[in-house]
């Protein structure tokens, strides 16, 4: 009877604490549906200032603008965490295909931290691959001195499209080692991108030690569908011109901003600042940027104290380098701060959905029962194992990370190209992005130590 | 002992069968992610036909385009099902608006099934009321002769924004009665919308019997923010000059294709074709149209042959009249048609979330039941009430209803204004759609007689 009646105060004490939680959520949500300034601040970062490549001026301005944010919304402390990036420059670049004696210029971008061809004109055949598996399999003398193309497609048939970019990440990330090591002279990818326009995509890609650094570059899908269907008919030629390449490293900052906390212990919300140097860096990662500021800004604005330290860190390099978050994990080790969650932003501005989590099973059960207090949002998936790029250094020291999980269908239509701009972003779909983060927040603030 | 088997045996042959039920969704998924035709058949009715109101040259040609998809797409018989629509034409239009002596031309819409001026101008001063309740108590004589201005927004607190349209969707239906009762020469509302713009959004109103048909009209968000300034500073004056106004009838047709099913029953899966006289009626109701005929085009291209009948309507006039609906439930009771479901996709071709049902409790249970089926679509959401306007008079025949549940965020950004065009669909959003669509129309014919 006694446990019996323990058990029913445990349950009532429980259905209060939730009642209360899910008022405190509805005041977040209707704080940041009515006058959120999540979708202003984008627009100012974006339109004003526009994308930010590590070491690039416009990098140094969003830097700026990024600490006068923190202190207007609201901080009680705002610096800059100096990083060490590498710098990388894309200067001027073109692609020739020329397919039964006519050259056409088709629209390309070189890959991020990829060399290019100095300034002088690199013209070889063009040789196609389906798979990584057939160019492993290729004999040396069909590559040698060709440019590699790997015609290996995104695949629409995941429903989840980070899926799809998982499957295909590694022919941009590693393809030229393995084109160079058949002494190809260069590398053409398709575009990492569920878009069927000539639109091409950038991202990063890494030498190997041990390889001549050939060019890389990625086309669009309609244009490498041509490019495939050309390489099947007959012979095909490229002439690539470019000037691109690695110039050293350059100083950037973390941007860190903090509410402080009645206890000890630190939560961080963030995404990353720096941006590819196409397009205007909007969803990846403007967006995050803005709804991490908005979690700060909202706690303020309604008077919540949190328990532990909240801080919001606008992360340094994360597309070529990933230098902002080590370094703060490293800060972090080496001031033995006790950091208990970060959350991170960095899957664009398009309504939510979930959480991905990289936490024990039992932390895991213990969020999966606040599921009563998110699907009003419309938040239901903590199913997804994960974290983030820049929360990912503070994970290895132990800290519990959570993801943002938004709608995926959009994402690669745009995720580093020139079609990564203010005007792809819905207002309310980002706001209610930083009302799901924010709540999130609430919740690990009151529930974990 | 014997019950425990008889358990078991249960437990397992319905793992069985939901492992089955989950390959042939997969196989649904695939053919519709990978080979779908629902967004090219978009493509060529928004940009070869366009926007197509009951009564229009249009919805001649829409009705033509929709019975040669489904003959092209595998349905064993399609047929046309005559309806007799209303006929309203917008015509000429002009609103200005005199504040400090200045007139100014503002973006506007007559309220569709409305009365325009004659093409008279008709000048009056403006009076502003924030709701209906503040109109409902004002003096005749504060209103009398004059244009009223409901300055009633869009609630954007609402996560769900058809929720938003609830509770806003009145103002547009009946403001025009409320005013005419007090007196009023004329009515201008806020347009039923999420967007901040200047952009106006039209949408059907209907007069009462007893009441003078004064002018309806609609302006955009940012437009009616300042004439609310206006209104509260000193006075405004409106010059409304319009020619619209209902003339009559015209005929037009439910388009039906059909796939045979092995025993009697139907189930029915549509859209509805017409469209307001703006943009291109590409997510109200193009989206649910083509979405309907992927349906069929893809059991067709599977081979999966359905036990009941199955149905693809597009239906004639859901935006001024909803005739077709009307029309296909009455013949279906005069054949003794027996309606065993009905889905309908009228809420854009956004990612899916989930269905509405209007269903028995118990059969809201079973399809809770088909959670692990849908959730690696994304879609898992079961529990709101409702179906759709063309499929409602069914449901009074007693028939299951279904509607399909897109993310709502960007919906009220376009609806019935000139943004809703080809280029506000994203084709993955839109196949997703038709796969959760196809997908719960399979288990539909699977699990219910």
């Amino acid at each position: 009877m006694k446990k019996l009646l323990c058990l029913c105060f445990g349950l009532l004490a429980a259905t209060a604490h939730a009642q209360s939680d899910s008022a405190i959520v509805k005041k977040i949500s209707d704080e940041i549906l009515l006058r959120g300034e999540a979708y202003e601040n984008l627009r100012v970062l974006c339109k004003t200032i526009g994308h930010r490549l590590s070491g690039s001026p416009q990098q140094d301005k969003a830097i700026a603008w990024g600490k006068a944010l923190l202190e207007r919304s609201g901080a009680d402390k705002v610096w800059l965490q100096p990083v060490t990036v590498p710098k990388w420059i894309r200067g001027q670049e073109s692609l020739k295909v020329k397919y039964e004696g006519k050259w056409q210029t088709i629209p390309m971008l070189s890959l991020g931290n990829s060399e290019g061809t100095e300034g002088k004109v690199l013209t070889a055949e063009i040789v196609c691959f389906n798979t990584m598996e057939e160019l492993n399999a290729a004999q040396e003398a069909k590559v040698k001195g060709k440019i590699v193309f790997m015609n290996y497609a995104f695949r629409q048939e995941f429903v989840k499209t980070f899926d799809g970019y998982s499957d295909i990440a590694s022919y941009r990330f590693n393809g030229a080692n393995v084109a160079s090591r058949k002494g190809a002279a260069g590398l053409i990818i398709r575009s990492l991108s569920t878009g069927l326009e000539d639109v091409p995509h950038t991202g990063s890609m890494r030498y190997d030690d041990d390889v001549r650094k050939i060019p890389a570059i990625a086309i669009g899908n309609s244009t490498a569908d041509a490019l495939a269907k050309w390489c099947k008919a007959g012979r095909a030629e490229a002439a690539l011109q470019s000037t691109c390449g690695m110039k050293g490293t350059a100083m950037s900052y973390n941007v860190i901003g903090e509410l402080q906390g009645q206890q000890e212990g630190f939560i961080v919300v963030g995404g990353h600042l720096d941006s590819w140097d196409v397009g205007e860096g909007a969803q990846d990662d403007g967006a995050g940027c803005v709804q991490s500021v908005e979690v700060l800004r909202t706690f303020k604005q309604l008077g919540l104290r949190p328990k532990h330290t909240i801080r919001v860190v606008l992360y340094a390099n994360e597309e070529n380098g990933a230098r902002g978050g080590v370094t703060y994990a490293d800060s972090a080790v080496a001031r033995k701060e006790k950091h208990i969650f970060a959350l991170e932003s960095d899957e664009g501005g398009y309504t939510p959905r979930g959480f991905s989590l990289k936490v024990s099973a039992a932390d895991r059960d213990k969020i999966r029962n606040w599921k009563s207090i998110f699907m009003p949002l419309g938040v239901y998936d903590f199913e997804e194992e994960g974290g983030g790029v820049d929360i990912g250094p503070l994970g290895k020291t132990g800290c519990r990370l959570a993801g943002l999980q938004p709608d995926s269908q959009r994402y690669f239509d745009m995720h580093h190209s020139r079609r990564d701009v203010f005007e792809d972003v819905n207002k309310r779909e980002l706001h209610l992005g930083a009302v799901a983060m924010t709540s999130f927040i609430y919740m690990a603030d009151q529930y974990f130590d």
